[in-house]
């Protein structure tokens, strides 16, 4: 029996999210039926955490106990084989028994992407929120700090039955802002959001940027993340951004 | 009676090419549709050139001749709104009506990219070349300046029974790479192969590409390249790259 932990990138745009489910297609499933093709064994595949519906991942991090004798050196070729195109193996590497993907992960890292500019980018079309409107980028960067530390983020939670705690801890909030190719008068801006923490609660970088998006508009002011953070009220902040700019970006163990 | 000349980008994935065939999805066909949604017309949209089934493009200028009276600055709202998301109309601007899209194209830019990595990256799954075996990118640099100044490239274009002349002028030719993420100790670079020239023979891009490629892999010397121009015989030239990687770049009037 071995332990083989895995670095891995998909694109969500075709998938239900990571977690495998009766109906629909999901990450979780896509690499389970790889690893039988592979193995003929049914695995169960560990992740560090659950990716929603149409968010991707630029290095995943999962695990599984396997009783194949392949070699370490051959899995990433032979999974990436098996699996469709939108999902790639990148890195494997054996660790021990008890090592979990997601109880082990001590950092995580989200990055969420807008695009600024009067027309989408079709070559990002899948990765990227495209946003019409002009943005105030400036307020937007100084309503993140105010996230980094121990705090109660209800604020930014879906709300749910279960009485889960709330507590989680940001290490980094910041944004990236990178001026691209423009054509006649036209601004042209990528904005990439970029947040690390100990876990992150159920649509909790979505909520966080769907404030910020309000804060950039004009229709909140930078100061309002401390009091909408403060307030532990799912009410209090902006809506869920979509989906589809969003990224884990990065695991740390 | 306006013309009117745009500025247009799309992901060449899903189409035949760009010219309107009568079996098949094509950008100009999609535009044409689009332009008769809005106006009733049907217009014949002229480009910079044609672009292959699954090129793509960034920057294609193309126009056409309107008898409508929507204001200029409505027609890139309009037209987007009415065309799949996969194309995209960035710029308009009203040009005289001599104006023809191909015959005043002054100077066209292709750009190919290849990533040079052991798994492919699946965010630029569509518009890249994955090139998995080591590439010697100090020789394919150096076997790109004699492709610079006028020569018949008879041995860059696909054989057609048409006797057309052969003779282009290539004003720059030369390659970028750019370094990019890690995982474990693998490599991962993306080479950016730039031609610019008043013109390109059928798939004389793509031919370079395969060539130089085979460059790349000491399959010959970068010193070929220019024995390869002299032969004026396609027999002489690498294989056509795939189309994956080539995107229209840039045009110049």
């Amino acid at each position: 029996m071995r332990n083989l932990r895995f670095i891995i990138s998909y694109d969500g745009t075709a998938y239900c999210g990571f977690q495998i489910q009766p109906n629909g297609v999901t990450i979780q499933g896509e690499i389970e039926a790889a690893v039988f093709k592979l193995t003929g064994e049914s695995v169960k595949v560990i992740s560090s955490g659950r990716t929603d519906a149409g968010v991707h991942a630029r290095a995943q991090v999962i695990n599984f106990v396997t009783q194949s004798a392949i070699p370490l050196e051959r899995w990433c070729l032979a999974l990436n084989g098996r699996l469709p195109n939108d999902i790639a193996v990148l890195h494997a590497e054996e660790v021990p028994l008890s090592f979990h993907a997601r109880r082990a992960a001590k950092r995580k890292t989200y990055c969420y992407t807008i695009r600024r500019a009067r027309f989408p980018d079709i070559f990002h079309r899948h990765y990227e929120l495209h946003h019409p409107r002009k943005l105030d980028v400036e307020a937007m960067r100084e309503a993140l700090p105010c996230l980094v530390g121990e705090h109660d983020f209800t604020s930014f939670c879906t709300v749910r039955t279960d009485k889960e705690i709330r507590v989680r801890t940001v290490f980094e909030a910041y944004l990236e802002v990178q001026e691209e190719r423009q054509f006649g008068t036209e601004a042209n801006e990528q904005i990439r959001i970029f947040l690390t923490g100990n876990g992150f609660l159920y649509n909790m970088v979505r909520i966080v940027v769907g404030t910020l998006l309000q804060i950039g508009e004009g229709k909140r002011s930078s100061g309002d993340m401390k009091r909408i953070l403060e307030a532990c009220s799912r009410k209090a902040a902006g809506p869920t951004a979509e989906a589809v700019g969003l990224m884990l970006w990065h695991v740390e163990y």
